[in-house]
């Protein structure tokens, strides 16, 4: 064991057998900040996009903000009743992909999945984006460079992911209750200090909105329609929400009512988080605008101008709040960023988890699947943090902006999700008999119809709202991915019934081999190919050389006769200097003067150690082996001759897969569910 | 044939066979515009340097332009009739490599190579930067978007050059010897309108320069600097002289004759072009600046700004020469500006003949040696292309600030090259008897050393003047290209070694084979690959599968039974989900309790047609080939399974094989000169 290996066992932990999978099993006290870091985070944005949308309409349309959200709470409230119901439903983790799959089919079952895959990339697009505003705010030197400190951060998430990320729970669960009780702190010190009259106005409270000749004149429908787009945008809190309904299996027994009841926590501290922080930011005149330079006036009756920073609202209120205690702002903005950056990391969790339940329904690359492979999940996650980058970039990391691309994912898995769900008691309903079980069903019922018409609501509501700010880009990009994936399932259905075996079907041997080495030089490898080829005993058996050079060909054939060496040499006439299209050619004259026969062509490899010498050897044989495996009736074997620099490499690759493996064996969520 | 062949063989011509290679012989007025665009062409920015950088000094200065340009064409002129020598020394074509390589060893011969190869990638980022240049002065539009400009024809050059161009003689010919009248019309007629009093003033006359404090005080010590610095740009017009030396075998019979006159016309030529426009420049009183914003001051005394659009010099001679026949102008652009493109072609041409030069000397990857191959060219006319952007894009495509990197390459590779030829001659001269031959040999050496004393006295000139202004950045160059040749070829040669037969070594045969057939399915590949590897009779056969899923693992086995399939199935254990490991463990067994035998592990692969299906098989099957080759003792045998969309990808790929092999064979050039 060398010491690095020590070193990783020490940071990674014992390998794990699949029995011992159990002993991962979370208790709900770890199981809840492992999966609400998504849900909770949003209280970080979604206040201040109600803020913004609402201050187009000036300062009446603010006045009105706690009531969309409290509209926000009752369907965050909503969805946290239907998914309970899930979770008792499907203990083995479904997620909406299952439930849509199983009980609508699988053309829902694509559109929820392609929905997610889109929503992973935005969760850590908004999250981190969110997380370099609070960065900025925190460090005014950042101000101006947030595309460059999120990208970096992605990367950085990327990169701990690839090196695999375990035993999360604990290190998940100190942030996100350090989160949480800062937060909640706050909220109580800001409505201490406002029972006794003592809260201060917020920074911003001097300022005014500067009166929109275009919303003056628009009138009510215009106005509905502000607020109705500043609704959808506070549903981004409703994000995250769905974790815990696929991570049931993680949790230890009884799995579903821990899993219920962590959710009921869940829904309960995110709602009171997010009314705390609006109704702080209504009782302290908060002001907040998306262009704050041109929407904002000061007291000198002037617009802001570009040199005015504006806060986020937590950071606003931290401000206020902790005016005589200046680390509590800090702290603010410290735990917000984290627990931002927690959240992205949960998409680092469920892409690759979800790209694997697809790759075993057929629907992404088969390799995605394999479990206990690092590549496996190392392809999702790269995936992932590549277009979140480009989205970050894309969009100069404006949360404002990329919301708005955000929650219509977000939406469409929930309300098919739901109408899923109605489907699943509706069929149990149609077998059950016992009396008690079947209202208990049916009360479930009721509850997933009650979500499934407040999420189709809200999806509508969010369509017509945002469709034209930016949600096109997601529902294309949804539709791209449904018709990718439904191209590959078609292609490997396909393949399969090309190669699906009649039931007669047997063996039918070819009657002999005809074996040939191929030679380009008399080296060592070349005589231990011609010696294992011999060894294989063929019916027949030739050394092959392409007469590229005549010079060097006279040369080998001399060389070939003074050892005698007891295989015949055959020359190939090559008077274009090609390689490949003789050897084909004279295997293609083989298996047509004796279709029944098989040939088998014997390539001596180099096998090198580094990823350079691969650049310096074997170019023409790995080529001529793509050829020949197009001609029917050949066989290619490699004959590796190991240099002495492979050796290093296979030590280090023995080492890495074994590390692979263990951080693999360890994780949490095991992909395909209980299967 | 189908119609797409018909349309290539039209554009491409008749494929030829290596025996048909002297018909493509060039003719003296054809070779002479195939090799001397590149020299011919740097009259298109050499003045320009010369009198930017004298420009520096004020107006004393620039009236010893003209003496700046004589020193150049002398250098010029003995640049020429040194390399005269090279040419009757080796009518191979050897080229500067090979002369130091001969003459000074692989050390000074890699060094020659590594200057060659960083002047190649400044050839086509200085003319194609210039002729962005020429394209902004006819084109006003394109004022400011120089870099896309040179970066969209330097991929335009790359995709031409990659299709393989022929026939390129003639159509080379035509523009250069437009360019050729064009410049000289030009000089005639501007000589012609002096004689008659008649010369216009340049545009720029009516400008002064700025008086310069820090050159006012700096005395003669800084204006001797500043002229050989002018003298250092200037000598950027020998760039592309020993273009000929390199080409003699594509001259007609007597080659080095031919060669000799063509080298002789081409600096004649260069000479009276480089000379004209200076002399002209004077006469017209023409100014020009490096930052003529500043620099030059109007007749209102005030300086330019950057409202003032400063022509190339070529491109102000043209305006006031032709100020009654505008069209002169657009013509003397527009030959200006293809010349410079066709003067970049030739590095694409250079670039990847040395590339497999050095390649057959093992300094390079072996696979840019092979003939006939694409490949071979594209990866060379790639990497030059990259690099060439990359230049363009770091210095926004401003000649005056690559032209600081240029030259230093081109002298070293003149230098040495020179040097090279003293030695041949003294090694030749050694042991030559005949008296006649003897003087003239000792004519040739005296040659040679002038040359040598010239071309080192310009190399430490130009390192001096130009070192810190960007010198360095190709100095580095060169030593990290050098450094990387030296480290491959050392790499061929450890592994030569390493492989070399011994004299009494023969084929030692394993006594048995054990062959394993990997199974994961039943499906039609799988029963192929059992048929193939029973037909070969090994000592011992048995299929083998992971049990990754024991119910998978079960339903194949009970499939197996029924049908009877006669060869056992081995189950290996997997723990831990993996299935490289056990197989690997397995095999390492097998070796273990029969050292002797050799193991034939067949793998049954799909093989498809794009490159998308490939991302969707076969991928743990290439991964687990991969390990395995690094086992002794294994041999690895791909036993295909062609699917439907093979067909399609096997027809593309022997159609595009047939019309690269032509390309080639067509090629003017042959890579390894005589050989």
């Amino acid at each position: 064991m060398s010491l690095g290996d020590i070193g990783k066992r020490i940071l990674i932990g014992r390998k794990l057998r699949s029995a011992q999978l159990g002993e991962t099993l979370l208790p709900k006290r770890i199981a809840l900040p492992v999966f609400a870091s998504d849900a909770l985070s949003s209280v970080a944005y979604a206040p201040d996009e109600i803020f913004l949308t609402l201050a187009v309409a000036g300062l009446t349309a603010v006045a009105i903000s706690w009531k969309v959200g409290i509209a926000v709470a009752v369907i965050m409230l909503v969805v946290v009743m239907s998914y309970r119901q899930n979770v008792h439903a499907y203990p083995s983790g479904g997620g909406d992909y299952e439930v849509a799959n199983t009980n609508l089919g699988p053309t829902a079952g694509l559109t929820v999945a392609s929905a997610l895959l889109v929503d992973y990339v935005l969760t850590v697009a908004v999250s981190i984006s969110s997380a370099a505003q609070y960065a900025a705010s925190a460090i005014p030197a950042l101000e101006g460079d947030q595309v460059w400190v999120a990208s970096i951060a992605v990367i950085f998430l990327m990169t701990m992911n690839l090196r695999g990320v375990r035993e999360s729970g604990t290190a998940f669960a100190i942030p996100t209750y350090l989160f949480m009780t800062t937060i909640i702190t706050m909220i109580v010190v800001g409505f201490g200090r406002y029972l006794f009259g003592d809260l201060p106005q917020a920074e911003s409270a001097q300022f005014e909105f500067a009166a929109s000749e275009t919303m003056a004149g628009a009138g009510a429908l215009a106005m509905g329609f502000l607020v109705l787009r500043a609704f959808s945008s506070g549903c981004a809190a409703l994000t995250g929400v769905e974790a815990i309904s696929n991570g049931v299996p993680a949790f230890r027994k009884p799995k579903s009512r821990n899993a219920a009841t962590t959710l009921a926590l869940l829904g309960g501290i995110a709602v009171t988080m997010l009314m705390g922080v609006i109704t702080l930011a209504n009782l302290m005149h908060l002001r907040y605008a998306e262009h704050p330079e041109s929407q904002l006036i000061g007291p000198d009756g002037q617009p802001l101008g570009t040199d005015y920073h504006q806060d986020p609202v937590i950071g606003q209120l931290a401000k206020g709040i902790f005016d005589h205690f200046s680390p509590g702002f800090y702290l603010v903005a410290a735990t917000t960023g984290v627990i931002l950056v927690l959240a992205a990391n949960t998409a680092f969790n469920g892409f690759p988890v979800l790209g694997s339940i697809l790759a075993r329904d057929g629907y992404l690359p088969r390799q995605l699947h394999t479990r206990g492979d690092r590549l496996a999940f190392s392809n999702g996650i790269v995936i992932l943090a590549g277009f979140a980058i480009v989205l970050i970039v894309s969009f100069d990391a404006e949360v404002t902006r990329l919301i708005q691309l955000y929650i219509v994912g977000v939406f469409v898995s929930f309300t098919i999700s739901q109408l899923g769900m109605l489907r699943h008691w509706t069929r149990l309903l149609a077998t059950e008999r016992d009396g008690a079980r079947r209202s208990q069903m049916q009360r479930s019922r009721v509850i997933n119809a009650i979500g499934l018409t407040f999420t189709g609501v809200v999806l509508v509501i969010v369509l017509l709202t945002k469709f034209t700010h930016g949600a096109y880009i997601a529902i294309i990009a949804m539709g791209v991915l449904f018709l990718m994936m439904k191209g590959i399932r078609k292609h490997y259905e396909t393949v399969g019934q090309e190669m699906a075996v009649d039931e007669d079907e047997s063996l039918t041997l070819p009657s002999r081999v005809h074996a040939i080495v191929l030679v380009s030089k008399l080296h060592k490898p070349t005589l231990r190919a011609l010696a294992f080829a011999k060894a294989a005993r063929p019916y027949m058996l030739e050394a092959v050389t392409v007469d590229v050079d005549r010079d060097e060909a006279e040369a080998l054939q001399l060389e070939w006769d003074r050892r005698n060496i007891p295989v015949p040499l055959k020359r190939l006439a090559s008077p274009y200097r090609e390689i490949t299209r003789p050897i084909l050619q004279y295997v293609r004259d083989i298996r047509r003067q004796s279709p029944r026969d098989v040939v088998m062509v014997y390539i001596p490899e180099y096998v090198v150690g580094h990823w350079w010498e691969h650049i310096l050897h074997n170019q023409s044989a790995l080529r001529l082996k793509g050829r020949l495996l197009f001609t029917p009736g050949v066989m290619v074997t490699s004959v590796p001759y190991q240099l002495v620099s492979s050796q290093v490499a296979e030590e280090r690759q023995e080492r890495q897969e074994r590390v692979a493996g263990q951080v693999r064996r360890g994780s949490r969520n095991p992909p395909s569910g209980g299967k």
